[in-house]
């Protein structure tokens, strides 16, 4: 069975935007691969160091989330990064084998480097993250990891580098790992921003609870071009008819209320009423499971502790390896 | 007792560069301080990777030249890098309290970086290793570090890191360490290059034979503007003298020489065959212990294992306040 990674950043809890880029697809992956889902603290210490508390207290959060939306615990091994000791000696070693200007021109970190502000000055630890993320993937020898597309260069960046490592060594300890891609596109946000993304405020949370979700839903953006209902309305881009498309399993009720819609014979308190039923249906079962993960949250979190050890067991064995071969085993 | 942390890269056997610069001092820094004396192999692979039997090969070269020149295993501390491996966790914590752009300005990466080509392509373990020495330092809670005045940019950086770490998690974990500047002029290759090093073919080696101390002190440079030996010679400048008023026990003889060389009254070979004699004189115990070493050449390094895991056992202690704070101990 092959090996996947994939994991979260502890920084805030999950919201409709992980369940559809991520967690339905894990939900479904962890009964095909041999699944290993860490939970990044030391990488979510990064851009949060002087706020700890965030950092931490957010784990546990992630972990219910994880529980709520159907990730089975003894199938996957869901880990915290930071109990495995292994990934940051594995990490410096693999550092020789990449070059800082690389880093450079990796799209996705100077993307994110001026999205915080960080040009001038840019904690050491973030500006090498992706390649510390290789080390994530590498210490467990994962297959494949599921990503979005706009992920593709850290999987070429940990592919270069295991393939330098082994030539350089002439072994083959490091397997070359693959992209799984699943769903691509990005939920938008209530806002109608493009992604749905806690640092802009226009979330559903998985855990959110009827009042807050029905504020949500009301606050949603439908079609800015509609003053009142009868005007003829416009279903592309609009967030409203998105979340019925991806969470109303009633497709004619849907279908309905789209054809009604740019006949200008619907006004939005119908549709987001409607949306809001849809939405409350698919979160329900998944706040049901939350709860009972708030019930045994310490048999949970002792899972993961456990998992990490494995984990850690794992990746002492793939450093091991590397010693050997790069002859600093005593 | 203060705590004092030194160590050298396993990239070569050591020379009297090294003797004059470090060693010697050690000698006399071991009965006053708890000292801790690493051999930083993973330094040493950061621009040797692909060549990691030289670094292994020269650990154990450069265990037996610290025997040789007196220094005690048992009062020091002598270790292994590699085998401390919280060094790269803490390593990885630090990093979120430099930037990459305080590396980028720091002259001794700078020049260095030049000097090995690197400009275009720097590999990200070698960039980041005075951040990676940082670690080192901190990880015993070295007081002091014996330095030469280059390398103090190195400490300011080791001291800044500590304050913030300590200010950020309002805690005083980490002590700022200080330099202590020794001898801080280098010694003078034998081609009359301002330093002695490996790289420039240019060393006396604390372990060569009488015949090749013989070759190497023919080849010195004395004074290119003396062509015959009645030639009024400068001192100034002429590396057989500031090896003869280093290592030349009779100073009466160096005065002698010296007179008669600026008069036109000696010739480089009476120059040459004296210092030979003064070398052979500083070498030989120092040779002779080498031997010694080689002899008990097992139990010097079982020594050092031990020592290794007894500064493991410290900087375990030290990672794990940090981690305390950091609220990542579970």
């Amino acid at each position: 069975m092959k090996r996947i990674l994939t994991g979260d950043r502890p920084t805030g809890k999950l919201h409709l935007g992980h369940y559809v880029g991520t967690l339905a697809n894990r939900v479904k992956l962890q009964n095909e691969y041999d699944t290993y889902i860490m939970i990044a603290n030391i990488q979510g210490l990064t851009d949060n160091f002087n706020n700890p508390s965030k950092v931490r207290d957010n784990i546990i959060e992630v972990i219910k989330d994880y529980y709520a939306v159907g990730l089975d615990f003894n199938k996957c091994k869901i880990f915290i990064q930071s109990e495995v000791s292994a990934i940051n000696e594995i990490f410096v070693y693999l550092s020789n084998f990449v070059s800082v200007q690389k880093i450079m021109h990796n799209p996705t970190i100077k993307t994110e480097i001026a999205e915080k502000g960080m040009t001038e000055s840019t904690p050491l630890g973030f500006f090498y993250y992706p390649i510390h993320q290789v080390a994530d993937i590498l210490c467990v020898k994962a297959d494949l990891v599921p990503v979005g597309k706009d992920q593709a260069p850290m999987i070429e960046d940990a592919r270069e580098i295991a393939r330098k490592f082994n030539q350089t060594y002439s072994v083959n300890i490091l397997p070359e790992p693959e992209a799984l891609f699943g769903i691509t596109e990005n939920l938008p946000g209530t806002d109608g921003n493009s992604k749905m993304s806690k640092s802009l405020n226009n979330c559903i949370y998985l855990s959110d609870d009827d009042e807050t979700l029905k504020k949500k839903v009301n606050s949603i953006y439908t079609d800015p071009t509609r003053v009142k209902a009868t005007d003829k309305g416009h279903i592309e881009g609009n967030v409203a008819f998105i979340y019925h498309d991806i969470f109303n399993t009633n497709k004619d009720e849907v279908k309905d209320l789209k054809e009604r819609y740019v006949e200008g014979k619907v006004g939005d308190v119908e549709v987001k009423e409607k949306l809001f039923i849809a939405l409350k249906t698919f979160l329900d079962p998944i706040r049901e499971r939350r709860k009972e993960a708030e019930q045994k949250q310490d048999e949970l979190f002792a899972n993961v502790l456990a998992s990490s050890k494995v984990v850690s067991g794992i990746a002492n064995q793939t450093l091991s390896e590397m010693k050997e071969v790069m002859k600093i085993k005593f």
